[in-house]
């Protein structure tokens, strides 16, 4: 009957393949309106099923409205249920595979072999026992009241911050902070502030709103806020302990001119200090908040102490920024989800977290000697290194030198992967001679012979071929 | 020296102690621009702590240029530091209460108590076991590729949909896959139509974003699509296997027709299957999906099966809308974490998703039965029942009553929450005689119970008050 073929050895019910075989036939208008379907005896006859199968087929044709039934007489295909055929689905494209880098000198990258992982996974079983049902419900945008609390007690010990544990509120990483800043803090006609270079992450969230940007230049001390007087602005975003990419260090002084235009311009600053946990020398860098938490929205993350796919991180909101934030993220996700929130309290209020940054402070450390070493080797006073200081990735200059796509290309060529600044950057034509270098998941052998491999490539012809003419060798 | 006093059982050293004393006070303008800071060696006297740690918080207040190093001779603290004090943070406002309702109709609740704790927290830790520290890295904004997998064999064995996993995009619940389809299917001058009464989270999805809104009446066969003849439409958002609140079928009829509105007006439709795993008379009803997988975006959640807290749904998305979904969710928050996700790929591969739905299906049909016999005790023919034969709520019409606030204050002093229609309707008045209750986390004493008191209130003067007559009685 109808062609229609049922398999017996399928995960989809013997019924509901009779039911989507008829629908498929009726909507192609293969089985026409008001044709009389066959009694469920005879078509279970023919199809070789129960009659009960049947019955329970008809039964969803008519509950969906494919079919009217007539007491007493036969069920009929309902009318104006044909359509055309749908045009074929174009095909999934296969992904393109990922280029693979031998030395992948990418920023922003932890050392994920060396997280604890043994322990983590105790906390995550911990938490998983320990919470009850009645918690697995909706419990709201604002976070884990708990990891609030463990959040606020590890900013004060680790950066001296006083912080209300009221004002934190848990994200999905940065990443989503500061898209949801960007939704709040955007104020009809007025601009965004942010620094040139800077992560794309930052730049995407602006500009994919269409909202207009103010750039802030950046030297060595991290972002030249003096420009920014006089501009109407919804918010500033900076990165003031540690400048993405180039690593400077914002001083008192343009910190304490900062939060001056903010209050004059009533508007906020969003303060990403997204690596400064990891500091070689000397203490973390403090934080702007503490300036005037009042002005001063400071996003963290633990995607770079602990790692990226545990989406986690963290904003500290003034006041008067709380309630737009819960609406926003009510419809945007609601909350994240609480066994990793709960897991990392104990990782916190146990403080392995600190115990573990020190390790890793330590590691990366001496990953960085032995990447700067490798560099003065490699290319004695032709680089300069910058940023140092902090983070888990340098700038390095070559002055005289630049680096554009033709250069990435060739690198890519060569299996390694580092990034010139310009890449980063939107009008500034100032740093064509910086390379980024991300040396955190490396090991000592993969930096030596990542620097190696550049040090080939600075010789060879493609920098001739960018700057007409040959600076080493 | 400068009324600086350091806690040494403090969670903060007594170097950042030192730091933020200092740094308060030239920011507050206590210690002047140009002043000399005392040595280390008597500062460190003065008090009583090592010199070391005046080295460090003079090295700190270095590198953060509040301070002047002069070789030779005193430091000086930087020009231009003092700001004046900021205001006074206004105190948290501490969160209302929550109002505790003793019977708690409230809609889309599971029962948190019957799911297989031991065994998802047993999946958990599988998953938590297996994942390797490279997969904790960033992998992007489709979804862990072997649960899209998993989630499309489920679609096809428990509701016959024949998905590409390829297609298949994990989102933190169904509410950020509407948030992300209503930001990329928005079409200037367009509008989206929504269904009148609907779900809030949609409404606010949409109109939160500023877009234009066509409201679409409901009856008791779900969204009446033939109003949208005409009109230009960025999206169309229905829910068609079980109507939110009323709980109505979309008919094939309906259904053939919004499809082919969608074709010729080249917009796409979203399809929230929210609950459709419940249902106690007949099989599942087909997704509109299955009718024209080119036209329909298929968005289902886990927050009703397994449990809201999980923060884990899905889209299913034609091909053409995945580069703009991709590129959105990278700035929004990248990703879902990957521990639920693989914990539920399990869940699914081992089918205990299956057993946890059969189980709760007669469970919740069970509640239901309890509910409904109840309700026609209390009330015999002056209640109807609409939308009972799927989900975790029913829609109660007494008709000639009618539910406003102060029927709700009524319920609210009496321990109960029922909700009116009136509430989830925006621009129609025909349901203000309708109430809606979810029984899915409620046990059977507390459905009757619940019952009682409702026909109490049913009974007394509010209704007097809001209609001017009494119905009951």
């Amino acid at each position: 009957m109808w062609g229609i073929t049922l398999h017996r050895n399928d995960d989809v019910s013997l019924a509901r393949q009779l039911f989507l075989a008829v629908t498929e036939r009726i909507t192609a208008g293969q089985i026409a309106p008001g044709e009389a379907l066959p009694s469920t005896r005879e078509l279970a006859l023919d199809l070789g099923v129960s009659r009960n199968t049947v019955c329970e087929a008809y039964t969803m044709l008519w509950t969906e409205g494919f079919i009217i039934n007539h007491p007493g007489a036969a069920s009929r295909v309902a009318d104006g249920l044909a359509i055309a055929t749908r045009p074929p689905e174009p095909k999934a494209e296969p992904e393109r595979a990922p280029v693979h880098y031998r030395f992948d000198f990418k920023t922003g990258q932890p050392d994920l072999t060396l997280f604890p992982w043994s322990a983590w996974n105790r906390d995550i079983a911990g938490a998983a026992g320990r919470l009850n049902p009645g918690q697995m419900d909706y419990s709201g945008p604002k976070g884990y009241p708990p990891l609030c609390e463990e959040i606020a007690r590890w900013l004060l010990r680790t950066r001296g911050m006083a912080v209300d544990p009221a004002d934190v509120f848990v994200t999905s990483g940065a990443t989503q902070a500061l898209y949801i800043l960007v939704e709040i803090l955007h104020r009809e006609g007025k601009s965004f502030a942010l620094e040139d270079p800077s992560h794309p992450g930052i730049r995407g969230a602006v500009m994919d709103k269409g909202r207009s940007v103010c750039w802030m230049p950046v030297d060595d001390q991290g972002a030249v806020v003096s420009c920014l007087n006089g501009k109407t602005l919804s918010a500033v975003y900076v990165t003031p302990s540690h400048q993405f990419p180039l690593g400077g260090i914002l001083p008192a002084g343009r910190r304490t001119e900062l939060i001056r235009l903010a209050r004059n311009g009533g508007f906020y600053i969003m303060e990403d200090d997204y690596d400064s946990e990891y500091r070689y020398t000397g203490a973390p860098v403090s934080p702007l908040y503490s300036m005037d938490p009042s002005r001063v929205v400071y996003v963290g993350t633990f995607s770079k102490t602990l790692f990226p796919a545990l989406r986690l991180g963290f904003a500290i909101l003034p006041r008067p920024l709380q309630p737009a934030w819960k609406h926003a993220r009510q419809y945007m996700d609601v909350q994240n989800p609480l066994l990793e929130q709960a897991a990392l309290t104990e990782f916190l209020r146990k403080r392995q977290m600190d115990r573990h940054i020190r390790r890793m402070n330590r590691v990366y450390g001496e990953k960085r000697a032995v990447l700067i070493h490798a560099l003065e080797e490699a290319f004695g006073r032709r680089v300069q290194v910058r940023g140092d200081a902090s983070g888990l990735h340098v700038a390095l200059r070559f002055p005289g030198m630049e680096f554009g796509p033709t250069f990435e290309q060739a690198c890519r060529g060569a299996g390694l992967r580092v990034r010139p600044v310009s890449r980063y950057c939107v009008e500034t034509t100032a740093y064509s001679d910086t390379l980024l270098v991300g040396y955190g998941h490396l090991d000592e052998e993969n930096i030596c012979e990542g620097v190696r491999i550049l040090r080939e490539l600075l010789k060879s012809e493609i920098l001739a071929y960018e700057k007409g003419k040959k600076e080493l060798s």
